[in-house]
């Protein structure tokens, strides 16, 4: 249902009627979807979504159900005619995109659209609604797996996420930012991301006594025995959680879940080896943040994993990237006509042309982008790559994507080879005929 | 599909099959959601959500896809019998909430849940996840037209907005909060919602000129002619659309979208009177924060409408309220035990028991809320209201809704009532033998 066509702004239909007027339906142009600034104090941004971009052109279209509320639209009336004509619409356009799990800079296309004008203009809004939230936490999870090197790391954000899909873009976004589980368990049915949990503070609130509630649960679910020790008294709970894993000996982890997480996890970690299990792991939850995480790296907190909820899933700290879509070039009698939109802010005018991105590599570092205009090229270099690949012509998805499994792969490697390259100062340059359109147009 | 049972965390799933090996799936539980701190700087909250929980809870089941699901779950591995169980599960206990639109304070619960143990876990997630984002937006809503007093609302967030869901509660919640409508025409067709846009700077770019893309605009779509003028320089674009506000006598309004919007707006002002064109609207968009429209409307900026996105549909502020679930009461052998969270953080201590607020008016005024024991009661006042009223009892829903309009108004008027009654210094207290109850479960 949240697919639907109508999952746009009014004014796109409006213009598309304006369009549809002049007989322009056929008109063709390529738009850019792209970011200006860098977000989140960072050097890089993931690009992620391109899945769900393919899900809804796929089935993209108005229903009967549609068309019925655009007939009871005023401001304008549609005519029959026109509401005829979107009823007939699919998308029979082309999409280059960069792959998901890509590093990708400010001012550089993570998408390209050509395709009809009324079509580029009803795509807009969901293009970006799919890339750009699904990006932000994509580049957050990437960054809180740098920090955590090998240590587990749990999304945990569903309560607190932004409507059940914002939760469902979350969990799979952290997934392919390096996360290794989520709690959402509609996640893990629709996109295969390994399930975990144990118990909350009611499961032990639920019993007379917490020694009493942590045996219950090692009786009753011994092959996942998690115990939540700061229902209480911390300490006393870590206490608790041993006596059990002295008795079982299945204690597989204890979770901190509130408080001084660096100071406690020291003291359960000390206790936990005082009584001979060493092989327990401690995990922590609570309020953790992208510097409490950095913070407690730091200091070393003997922590093996990491549940982030609220600060991951509704990317807290930039709830949004300020992705913008802008018209790049318009057919006219059958020739392009390059277009920009100018800016008083001066970085804000965008690039014209059909662009593309050229990575250029040096041995096995990554020395650099260049934005380049399609129709100029770029000069001979040697190793490089073109970052926006076909997917789809004419309407047709032409190869089905990698598993969600592999761009996570795909994902962690390109970060770890920006990582060891960005030291060297890397550099997106656009390419000099494109710049000199560019300086033309705006005269 | 996103109201699928599965949505929820996956300890709730785990935590049910602890409880369902006791035999304890009828046990009787009273869970109350709310929020600690007051969230935005600001001195209430707006509830909001209560309708998908209801749709959410009247469709409650896990579906057999779900159930093969699961079966492929270990840690635990599911017996079969508890599957068949959940197969059968649907929602039959009590829900008493505050309606949509009610002012609400920290630590009142805005819902209660009494329902069997196994079913207060599986909807803990779901919904904090209908109400924690939807009351955000609306609490930001009202405050933004508390300011704007009766200047037009628009709602344009959906491209920057947390997916789909993220989008549509968003343009609920802030036609609840007082905006007037939406570009979002999906939320239009779902909610009733006004939908409103005319043009982008595409439609602009997309002719030769601007004075060209504008008459087409003003011949192909005359009944809502609201031109946007900065594209390329703001104060050609005005002399642009006045022209054509001339010769088609049509201008309903301007739209600027960048630049000192303040300062714009004088001139454009002028401009426009200049002409005679008293009757053009100005409507601004672009980045507006809640500091922004304070600082406008304080500097008298002649501006009519305010179109608000990123900053209003993602809480940017504040991406997500801290509400939480909490037990307050067990049933065990046909009496009620009284439960709490006990928190070396203090103010973290929940209430035990099962609690309502009541709210205490004096002649026009609100006086203050009183959190109370419902076994208890509370001191006879005159003047009163209990805000938790009765929604679903047994799994049945009491009454229909009502419409999202009738919310709306009821949401105005609690704004201007509270507002007009803060300064005699409002209080929210627990009752005194809710207190003690707690004073002598913290021992």
């Amino acid at each position: 249902m949240d697919n639907s066509a109508l999952l746009t702004d009014f004014y796109q239909l409006s213009m598309a009627y304006g369009y549809w007027q002049l007989g322009l339906d056929d008109q063709e142009t390529v738009f850019h979807l792209f970011f200006r600034r860098m977000p989140k104090q960072g050097d890089y941004v993931v690009a992620s979504g391109l899945q769900a971009v393919i899900d809804y052109l796929n089935q993209f279209r108005f229903t009967d159900d549609d068309i019925a509320y655009l007939k009871t639209i005023k401001n304008p009336t549609f005519s029959d005619e026109f509401l005829a004509y979107l009823k007939t619409l699919r998308f029979t356009g082309d999409i280059d995109a960069m792959p998901e799990g890509s590093i990708v800079f400010g001012n550089e296309p993570l998408l390209r659209i050509k395709a009809s004008i009324i079509l580029c203009q009803l795509l807009e809004t969901p293009l970006i609604n799919a890339l750009n939230f699904s990006s932000a936490v994509a580049t957050t999870a990437t960054r809180m797996r740098t920090t955590a090197g090998n240590d587990v790391l749990f999304e945990f954000g569903l309560r607190r996420s932004q409507g059940p899909n914002g939760g469902l873009t979350a969990s799979r976004a952290a997934y392919l930012g390096g996360f290794d589980a989520t709690s959402n368990v509609l996640a893990g049915k629709y996109f295969d991301i390994p399930v975990v949990g144990t118990m909350a503070h009611s499961w032990v609130m639920s019993f007379d006594d917490e020694l009493t509630a942590f045996e219950a649960y090692a009786r009753l679910i011994p092959e996942n025995l998690v115990l939540l020790v700061d229902t209480y008294n911390t300490m006393q709970g870590v206490d608790h959680a041993i006596a059990v894993g002295k008795k079982s000996g299945l204690l597989k982890g204890i979770r901190l879940d509130s408080g001084d997480l660096g100071a406690l996890s020291i003291a359960a970690r000390e206790k936990l080896n005082q009584a001979g299990l060493f092989e327990t792991k401690i995990f922590v939850s609570g309020d953790i943040t992208e510097n409490r995480l950095i913070e407690l790296k730091s200091m070393k907190a003997p922590i093996d994993g990491w549940g982030v909820g609220t600060h991951l899933s509704t990317s807290y700290d930039q709830p949004a990237l300020d992705m913008v879509y802008k018209l790049g070039a318009i057919k006219k009698t059958n020739a392009w006509q390059y277009k920009l939109k100018i800016s008083e802010n001066h970085i804000k005018t965008s690039d014209p042309g059909i662009l593309q991105v050229r990575r250029v590599f040096e041995k096995d570092k990554w020395k650099g982008d260049i934005i380049y205009h399609e129709d100029f090229g770029v000069p001979d270099c040697i190793d490089f790559k073109d970052l926006l690949i076909p997917i789809f012509r004419k309407g047709q998805l032409l190869n089905e994507q990698p598993s969600l499994h592999e761009k996570r792969q795909y994902c962690l490697e390109q970060v770890k080879q920006f990582n060891a390259s960005k030291g060297d100062g890397y550099s997106v340059k656009r390419e000099e005929r494109l710049l000199e359109l560019k300086r033309k147009l705006m005269r």
